[in-house]
Formats: structure tokens, C-alpha cells, sequence
């Protein structure tokens, strides 16, 4: 199924021309029309064709967005909310025009409750600064999708990542949020309380909503103690079913692993050129723990007597901080690292996910289909969850090798489905999930049509996104 | 406020008995309308009056609830979801008639996937025996809201309970499920992945609605290991504010303390009366752990440790099952318990939420307002997530006790909002709750009845809950 099939957005000339007006005026410097700037505000780290935005917005204070939607709202007009531009499916095109907001100068941490373990900030802290901010509290905010994002950005996202199997997702860790819905009025979702039987749950309702709900202006989240101690190293495995089921025992022991991803024996080698370490080119699973000097070690021993049950080993650990943050940066390099094995190429990033019994299986079909489809694609997953990535290596000048990756993605989404798993892990449907959202969830896409209908009567926020139009 | 003002429906009299024929009809033995079962189907674990429907249907499938939704949307008639009757804010009521839709034949077990820790189940099950069901495959359900309610039921006022402290709420513990929305159409809002970014959260918008939006007819949750060991005990403190401050100090340091249960001086008199065990009429947190068995004994001292620092002590504990399950029995004998405090009174029991760092001060002041209301009220408390219980006992046949109580409860859920909590962590609005709901979430309570007028425009799931009339 082509983009151009799901995600069309008529133009409002008219209503656009109105609000760039009237944006210009109120925000000054604030408000930007260069053409660099707006493509970069369409940007996001993929194949997808740039759709800019007609212009950009920086606003600061949730008044100020308030004022932004209802001048959108009056005249119709597309708005977009962007955090750091790095989503992988399109989130922040711009199919129909209108104004990306930018939250970029909402970045203020506006409290920390220490005691309670959670923190209120403006949606566009990243990740890295907000834990920098806290560092001296002994806390730490644990979801780490790899890239530097913001916070709003990875709760409209429902972002994840490599330590989601202990502490979750951004599902899980948003206490309660501000938002300017469609018609201009801002709410608050929840009071602070850790937990609530208070009516409808429009906190969850708006994480992972990607902007096309209402658009996040605070966000309280919970947070971590930062672990006494931390163990974690990298282990071989002759096969990805073997590191999939060492993975499975982990798990079902009761083990609470912090991190457990897996790096097929192709990303492994792209890891190697990348950052000069010398693994071996096996499949192999990044591993760590968090807790208490003894329960580390612990940890890390019972581990790898599982991984030498499954035939992989040996497992090196170490819990000194240097030699641990080699190691994950090598992981979270992978994306670039996987672009020296073609130098030229862009990646398109796609993710699933599945349930953890069929992840073995999922992987190793997709291994094949890859190596039948001709394609250059390692593989890295968080497996603890059951969610993969792929990295499709392709010349996005060749229209054939696109509709090749285009395709082999298809089938890599109704593999997922079809083991009882889901098309998007972590990244989100965006436009590139669009055609398959329908194929994993049938008639409910129709409720979610319902409640966007019903919440953003206009369809000016984020349009063309998530859910595609019915048919 | 009185709950006259809020929770009114009108009686759809032709739509009613067109309704009860077709049913009498479809149906035969599964549906009954004897005044008696009527009237249990209305009762609720309150003081608050009972309200009939005009008759109760058994469905055995998610095919028939899909016929009673129709024949009802058809006809514009109430259908309420029943579980097990132990919601305590007048969930279950019929306020303008109609059908209870009884899911007790609904019970089974349809899919365990142990590798995967999750299970499917029908709603109608109710927890205790979805565990014995599990308990030979090592894994257990942990949530445990103290009655043995149906999973269903659970799933819909978003229940907790002693243990979320460590396992979370049915929020954080449904991984999908299936409802019948209001137009007869059944959805599956999941796929079996442990995460999933696709789409609207329909799953958690759900989770909590009390059959407003859809009836679950199915469920998958997520499952835990059986911990090798557990260890707990008893542990005294000269004040609400020690133990509430050694709560604290135990989250933070990050011990994974599976229940901490505060239980303060006039619920221990109470569970000394019924229970027979010797205690001190004194604060005392009821406390588990759950790990390996160096882990629990290790969790259990450093409890200890800090319990003595705020002044508390001595903390006994024990490993033996039989000594833990006398413990709890008398824990989760509360509510029966309090009522030998004033016998020949009622319950009212009411729940509210603060942040932790709230939670003393929130109950200091609420013991502080029960003695000067001369109210008898005895308060236990989930007070590692900042939730406690207050059960009034009073003489249901005197107007101006109940008004009292009613105040009494009105200025307690307004101390908790103002403290940024919320007027209910477990017990869910019902009808009990509905004349705070705004004054906690202002309006993002109009945006839940946008979604509500959205996904059951007839307004025959469940009315006259949770969502108070606009004005």
C-alpha cells in the first residue's frame, strides 16, 4: 500500500495564508517561514518524502499554544507538534501544510517531588537533560529510546526502548499530562497521585496519540532510584534462537534484567567496523543489571549459567561505568553503524513486535526474507519485549529497491500480526504504519476514528497521521 | 452534594418491556426478573440506596452480549455489566432501569501462554479462581483488591489493591482486551505484544470506564512468576506520621516491598476483636516481601532497620506460610471487622489518593475530622502508593448520621484533591464519587463526555456513572 494512498491532506490555501498572518504577528522571531528551517521541521530519520510545514512556531508557555491552536482551529489550519524531529514514520510531515510547533523552548523542569518519585516538566526536555537535571537527586528517568528525544515527543509516541523490559514504557511512566485540545482549551489529565480510579484514562488516551488528540504542554513522570550498582556485558550465542531462548528463561526466572537486547551476527559486524570492538560476528545479546553490589553480581552469574545451557557463552560482565558505557554506546551507535555496511545508503528503520514465545521463529523468517529479498538489513531487538527492529539499507534513488524494502516491510508487519503481535513496538504508526493499523486491530480503528472525530471535529491536528481515512 | 443531583436517568418504560419480552424470549432459564435476584444485582457493598433493574440476562459468550447490546441500542434501554456485586460506589445500580448483564457464566480460562506470562480469560472468572487455576504453572495473577471480585469487574473500575505497590493496577496489568461497544460491535483493542505503539490506547480507556463505553467479554493479562519465598510481618509505630515516613523511606531506598498496608489504632482494635491475634492498638504497617530466599530475609531486616529509625518496632516477621496467611486473613477481614466497632451499623467505605509525601498529613488531618464529627471510622491504608480507606460506620435509618458522613466524605475527597491527589486510587466514581470528579479534573471531565456521547450516543452503557450531567 502506497503512502499516497492513506495519508492525503487537502490544502487550505486561504486558511494557511490567515494564520502565517497572524502567527508572524504575535510571534515575531518566534514565528519562522524559511525553507530550511520548515524541511528540517518535516524532517524525520527516514525514507519518507519531506512534507514541509508552512511555517514554524516556538512557543513558551501553554498559553501560548493555546492561542496558536485557536488560531488554527478558527481558520482550519494543520498543526503539528514537534519535539526533536526523530521519529521514523513520518510523524511530523506536514501532508496538508499548516504550522509545525516546535517545543523546543518548553524545556523548563517546573517541579521535582523527590519524595514521590516524579517530576513535572514542559514537553521539550530531552531525555539527556532531564537526567542530567536530576542527577543530584539520586533519580533518574529510565526510558531510554536510544535517540537524545524530548519527552513530549516520546510520549505522543509511546516510546520505549532498551530498558522498557524492567521499568516499562512511556505508557507506564507518564503520571499525568497537559494538553491544548483541538478547540484551544488545555486540560490536565490527572492530579499526581500514583495511582487513580478517577474516570476515563485520557492520560493513556493521549500518550501515543502522536499529536492528533491534542498537543502535550506538561507532563508529570515517574521516576527511578539510580541503582547502587550496575553489571551488564555481551554474550554469543551460536544462533538467534538460542539467544531468544535464553532470553525466555531470563525472563520467566524472574530475573529482573534491565536490559536484553540481541544483535544479529550482521549488525554485529556493522558494530565491529563502527566502534572497533572485537566481537564476534554471532548473534550475540547486550545484557544488564541494576540493584545492589551482591544482587548485580548475582544476577550476572545466574545469567550466564542460562546463556551456557543454551549453547552461547562466554558471558563477560563487568560493573565498572567505563567499560559499561563502551558497550552501550556501541549498541546505540547501531544505527550508524549499520550504514557502513553500505556506504551511501539510508536506512529505513522498521519495528514489531511479538509475543516473546514466537519471537525466535519471527526473527528467523524475517533473517530469510531478508537474505531472499536481496536486501542489506541487520537486525537489533530490545527481546526482553519481543520488539525488533529492522534496518532496510537501500538507495532511495532506486524506485525499484524502494518497493523492494516497501514490500519486504509489508511482510514483516503481517509476520508480526500474524503471530499474535503488533506492527509498531516503539515507533509509532505515524504515516509509514498507516495501511497496516486496520490489519492488526480491524473494527477498533473504526472507535479510534470515533474518538478523533468526536475530540478534533476539524482534523487539524497532526492530519494524515495514524489512522487512515475508512473506507 | 447529593446523589439525586447527579446520577439521574429517565425510565424508557416502552423500551423496558420491549425489551424484557425479547430477552424472556432469546434467552428462557438465563434470564430472570424475581424481585430478589433483581435487587442483588443492584446491591452494592454501600450504604447507598438500591436501585433494581428490571431484569438480569446470563450470557455465555461474546456473541450473545454482542444480541443483549443490540436488542438494548435498539430499544434505548440501560444494559449494566455485573461481575460479582463487590464494587462499593453504586457501580452496579440501574437508575433508570433496565438489564444487569450477569457474566458469571463467562468463566473460563481460554488460553494460557506461559512462556509469554500472560493469559486470556473470560470476565466472569474472578480472581481467586483464575489462581488456582494457574498454581500449577508457577505463575500467578497479583492483583488483589481484597474481595474476590471477577477479573472483569476488576478491569473495569481499574482495581488494585494491597499489592500494587509492587505489581501495579489492572492500568498496568491488561494487555488487551475484548469489549461489546455500544452498538453491538465487539473490538479486540490488543494483540498479545508486551508493548505496542499502534494506535489510540483503547485498552487502558477501557480499563477503568465501569461498562460506560463498552462490556469486556474477554481479557489478557500479564501473569508474574510465583516467588520462591516470601517473607512478612507485623511492625508497630508511635504514629500515623512514623509509619507513613518509614513507608517512604522504604520506597525510596528502593526495597521492592510487595505490600506495606498501613492499618491505624481503631482498625487494630477492630482486627484484635475479629481476629483473636495479639496486637498492639497502636499504627501498625502489615508488610511483604517477595524474592529469593536470601533476598526476603535481607528485605525484611533492612525493613526492620528503618522502621526502628522513625521510632517503630519491633518488626516480626516470618517466612512460614501458615503465620503469613493468618496475618493477611485478618488484613482483608477489615471491613468485617470494623463493623464489630458499632454492631448493627453499615459501612460506608470510601477510598481516596494522595502523593506520598501528602499521605500523613492527609490522614493526620482526616482522624483530626472524624473525631470532631463524633464519627466512628477506622482507616487502613495501601500506603506504599499513597491510598487509603476510611470506612464510617453508621446507622443507615438516621438521616441526619448519614448526612454527616456524607459531609464527612465530602470534606475528605476535597483534602485529598487539594493535596493533588485524587477522590478515588481504587474504588472507581460509580455514583458514589460523580460530585467530585469535576472539581478534581475540571475540564478535562467535558472531554470524557465528549468520548462518551461519542461511543454510546444512546446513552445505554451503564448511565447515571462516573460522568455528572454537563451544566
Amino acid at each position: 500500500m502506497a503512502l499516497s494512498d492513506v495519508a492525503k491532506v487537502e490544502r487550505n490555501e486561504a486558511g494557511i495564508a490567515t494564520v502565517l498572518g497572524i502567527l508572524k504577528q504575535r510571534f515575531g522571531e518566534r514565528f519562522q517561514t524559511g525553507q530550511s528551517l520548515r524541511e528540517q521541521h518535516g524532517h524525520t530519520t527516514t525514507y519518507i518524502p519531506n512534507q514541509a510545514p508552512d511555517g514554524v512556531v516556538f512557543p513558551e508557555s501553554t498559553a501560548e499554544v493555546q492561542e496558536i491552536v485557536k488560531a488554527c482551529a478558527e481558520h482550519r489550519v494543520p498543526v503539528i507538534a514537534f519535539g526533536t524531529g526523530t521519529s521514523l514514520e513520518g510523524h511530523v510531515n506536514a501532508p496538508g501544510g499548516g504550522i509545525s510547533l516546535d517545543t523546543s523552548r518548553m524545556n523548563r523542569v517546573l517541579a521535582v517531588n523527590a519524595e514521590d518519585l516524579d517530576v513535572t516538566i514542559e514537553p521539550g526536555i530531552t531525555r539527556e537533560d532531564l537526567n542530567a537535571y536530576l542527577r543530584d537527586t539520586g533519580l533518574f528517568f529510565p526510558i531510554d529510546p536510544g535517540a537524545n528525544a524530548s519527552l513530549g515527543g516520546m510520549a505522543a509516541t509511546r516510546a520505549s526502548g532498551t530498558n522498557a523490559v524492567r521499568y516499562g514504557t512511556m505508557r507506564e511512566n507518564v503520571l499525568a499530562l497537559t494538553a491544548v485540545m483541538a478547540d484551544g482549551r488545555a486540560i490536565t489529565t490527572a492530579k499526581r497521585a500514583k495511582k487513580s480510579s478517577a474516570g476515563y484514562d485520557l492520560t493513556r488516551l493521549l500518550v501515543g496519540s502522536e499529536g492528533t488528540l491534542g498537543i502535550i504542554t506538561a507532563l508529570t513522570l515517574k521516576l527511578q532510584g539510580i541503582p547502587q550498582a550496575i553489571s551488564g556485558g555481551v554474550c554469543p550465542f551460536p544462533s538467534v534462537e538460542a539467544a531468544c531462548q535464553a532470553t525466555i528463561a531470563t525472563i520467566q526466572m524472574g530475573i529482573p534484567v534491565a536490559r536484553i537486547e540481541l544483535v544479529n551476527a550482521l549488525q554485529m559486524r556493522a558494530l565491529k567496523n563502527y566502534s572497533n570492538l572485537d566481537y564476534a560476528e554471532t548473534p550475540c545479546l547486550f545484557v544488564e543489571f541494576h540493584g545492589s553490589d551482591a544482587g548485580v553480581a548475582e544476577q550476572a552469574e545466574t545469567f550466564g549459567e542460562i546463556a551456557t545451557e543454551y549453547g552461547g557463552g562466554p558471558f563477560l560482565w563487568t560493573a565498572v561505568a567505563e567499560e559499561r558505557a563502551k558497550l552501550w554506546k556501541a549498541r546505540h551507535d547501531a544505527y550508524w553503524a549499520s550504514l557502513t555496511l553500505r556506504p551511501g545508503a539510508k536506512a529505513l528503520s522498521t519495528d514489531v513486535c511479538v509475543p516473546i514465545s514466537r519471537l525466535a521463529e519471527c526473527i528467523a523468517e524475517t533473517e530469510a526474507d531478508i537474505a531472499q529479498s536481496g536486501l542489506i538489513a541487520p537486525i537489533v531487538g530490545h527481546v526482553g519485549d519481543g520488539n525488533f527492529h529492522v534496518l532496510v539499507l537501500m538507495d532511495v534513488n532506486d524506485p525499484a529497491e524502494i518497493e523492494r524494502a516497501e514490500k519486504f516491510v509489508g511482510r514483516l508487519n503481517m509476520r508480526a500480526i500474524g503471530m499474535d503481535g503488533t506492527c509498531t513496538g516503539e515507533h509509532g504508526i505515524g504515516q509509514g504504519k498507516m495501511g497496516f493499523l486496520e490489519r492488526e486491530l480491524g473494527d477498533a480503528v473504526d472507535f479510534m476514528r470515533t474518538i478523533k472525530t468526536a475530540l478534533d471535529p476539524q482534523n487539524i491536528l497532526n492530519p494524515g497521521k495514524v489512522l487512515p481515512a475508512a473506507h
